[in-house]
């Protein structure tokens, strides 16, 4: 194929992004390709105002554009995982490359969509699917290849980060009040669950687990907890104590077996990680040769998720319509492991504790006795004037398991002066 | 080729690191690559207390590795640009995939030896030669291939940083005390030219510029600034102005041309670039869809070079010996373009000037009236008490033409109020 024929199906953000950027970028592309590269056929419902269609032809069935003749390859941008199942599945079963931006699609169905992809000697590409214009599916899976990768932690949702970002920055705004702004200004859905709950991140992260480690997909086996019970207090004590809260995705193999969470995280403000703020994205990786390396940029939007959709086509081109030698999930499938997940009661990290104590002598000695009893040495406490008879108190532990702080804390929640629920976070060194 | 031979010629610290990765991972690697990648002959001098040859052939003239017919892959781990252009030359010669992880070899005579491993129809690769175990190579070549690229900036030498970073940690060492450190820990060359006067980094900004921007090499443009002129007292005014000093490598692509450029460099210290310390990396990446990324990791050392080396041979492997499809450069050899550049009196930036000035009333009025003759603005000023009759004092200007500031400097230095040389650092927004 000298000339690489596109069609795009769904011309909603994503869509008319990589439209417009492979006309921008047309002359760069083919210098960069010796193709050229240009969209044959795009299937919408409706047209975008961001595109000029004129002298594109154009299909209200999406169908059409995996059908036809007159398209090397596939760019499956509709999302969700009912139609775009259907539709990538038809796509490779009529022989074409297919370049997805959809996280869902592949932490669901990736493992049967690779082997027909394999089957057929197409490639399925999916970078965009994942921190949007930062290239961390072909930096985990052929930079790093020499390595093993031993943890991989990232911040990959754009809204939690802004909204956890803005609660810090002013001080005094709460969750409710950032996340507002956040969808006035269009980081976050009208229905925000996907994004708070750390749904999103999840699918991300198994992904990123999968082509780190050479495990098969397990979305099933993620623990994941949202930030929504996150305090401007929790923000502030954890800054007094050197600390940054951020929404983080880890993934870690080791001897016990694969970890794979999604939660909110106190990481010290001298890391990289604490650096990133608002809608950017990062993600950094822990391996045995080239040591932590970090991925920087915005996870999100019509010009970073194009990058990332074109790239993967350009790969297509270059590769020249072979498969391209580098399998979907950076390991060949026949090498694929099956390794033991940790259940969350079984990892261990260090914890923030914050919690009110009603203004009593000898109660700091008892909360010191109870987690003692299970083996939890405190690392640093704050304790703040309690303008109520109660005392706010926040305490950053040594490294525990979860099932002795789960334990603690409901131990602790029982005393009569501990003034109503604790609020926990994890603590992390990455 | 199913099992991938590998000759490493030279078996310093890159050339041990990549046996030992070779080895160490050797089952992952094959997990990943569905091959058997291992070292079939090392040529080296002397043997590496590091590496158990016991079971490899081991010749001491390197061009064996070159010439046999039991290696695929040969890995250029010697430096310089005599002997090891002599032994490039014969490899592609004899049909052998390279890989190299020699920056001045590439920023010198990449153009002919691309050109003959393209005649030779075999791979020459490079990743390693800058920003070692970050994939910086793959990330603009292909990560970023749908962008056009604007403008990149880096900390591409962990020497200087490592400096710079301890100077300003401790507060009160100057440069050639923390020099002494940097040499005894081995981060430091004994004779440290290459690394303090920006050599080092020239050669691996010129390879960075025309992968980012298919602009043939051009080593001889490039400006270059060391850094051994900056001292305790701009680390600390740049601080309470805000910002941080680091050496970078900076190129952009405008209407203008492009600038080539190595020189120390005030950044804010909110900038993702100003938090990379001590010997690690990052570059930072600006292009037009995927907007600023970055890419952060140990740019030196065994392990993350070797890291990179085996992800150069991993390709190889991927790819079944065939060249890949991604041009060396990034761009087809033919669509090369020659761009003006920049003359370094042309560019602009805004600058931070240090001045002794004698403690007498009106010489700040005098000072503001030269700069403004010149056309140059103060954005913010620091004035310090003198002990002895002068008064120190720091400026920043706003964007400023590199030959306004330098008349303007010459004519402050002519003044009887400024006492000695002035100090000059440029200002930039990376």
């Amino acid at each position: 194929m000298n000339r690489v024929r596109v069609g795009i199906c769904g011309l909603g953000t994503v869509g008319s992004g990589v439209f417009n950027l492979l006309s921008t970028n047309g002359t760069e592309i083919t210098r960069k390709t010796g193709r050229q590269i240009d969209v044959s056929l795009v299937g919408c419902r409706r047209d975008h105002p961001a595109c000029d269609l004129s002298t594109t032809t154009v299909t209200r069935d999406i169908f059409d554009v995996v059908r036809s003749d007159d398209v090397d390859v596939v760019c499956e941008l509709i999302g969700g995982t009912d139609v775009a199942l259907d539709l990538v599945r038809e796509a490779i079963a009529h022989g074409k490359h297919v370049v997805t931006a959809n996280k869902a699609l592949i932490a669901h169905h990736g493992e049967s969509l690779f082997q027909l992809a394999s089957e057929a000697g197409v490639s399925l590409k999916f970078e965009a699917s994942i921190a949007g214009g930062i290239p961390i599916v072909k930096a985990v899976r052929e930079g790093l290849a020499g390595n093993r990768i031993n943890w991989l932690a990232g911040i990959i949702n754009g809204t939690t980060n802004f909204i956890l970002t803005e609660m810090e920055n002013a001080g005094n705004r709460d969750f409710a009040d950032v996340l507002k702004e956040a969808q006035d200004l269009g980081y976050a859905e009208a229905d925000p669950t996907f994004d708070i709950e750390g749904i999103d991140a999840a699918h991300k992260l198994t992904i990123l687990s999968s082509i780190a480690f050479g495990v098969p997909l397990n979305l099933a086996a993620l623990y994941s907890e949202g930030f929504s019970a996150i305090t401007v207090e929790d923000i502030r004590f954890a800054s007094e104590l050197g600390y940054r809260i951020k929404h983080l995705g880890i993934t870690t193999r080791s001897e016990q077996g694969v970890e794979l969470r999604v939660h909110p995280t106190l990481i010290e403000k001298s890391r990289m990680l604490a650096q990133v703020n608002g809608v950017m994205n990062a993600v950094m990786v822990g391996s045995d040769a080239a040591g932590e390396t970090m991925y920087y940029g915005a996870g999100a939007g019509a010009g970073p998720t194009a990058s990332s959709v074109v790239a993967d086509i350009i790969d297509v081109a270059r590769s020249d319509g072979q498969s391209g030698g580098v399998p979907e999930f950076g390991f060949i499938p026949q090498a694929l492991e099956t390794l033991p997940m940790v259940p969350m009661e079984e990892t261990a990290s260090c914890h923030y504790l914050r919690m009110r104590l009603l203004d009593k002598p000898g109660v700091l000695a008892r909360i010191s006795t109870i987690l003692s009893q299970h083996d939890i040495s405190i690392e640093s406490m704050i304790q703040k004037d309690g303008k109520t008879g109660t005392a706010p108190v926040a305490i950053i532990t040594d490294e525990i398991r979860e099932s002795a702080i789960n334990e603690a804390i409901a131990e602790l929640e029982a005393l009569a002066e501990v003034d109503g629920k604790i609020s926990r976070i994890r603590v992390e060194s990455f």
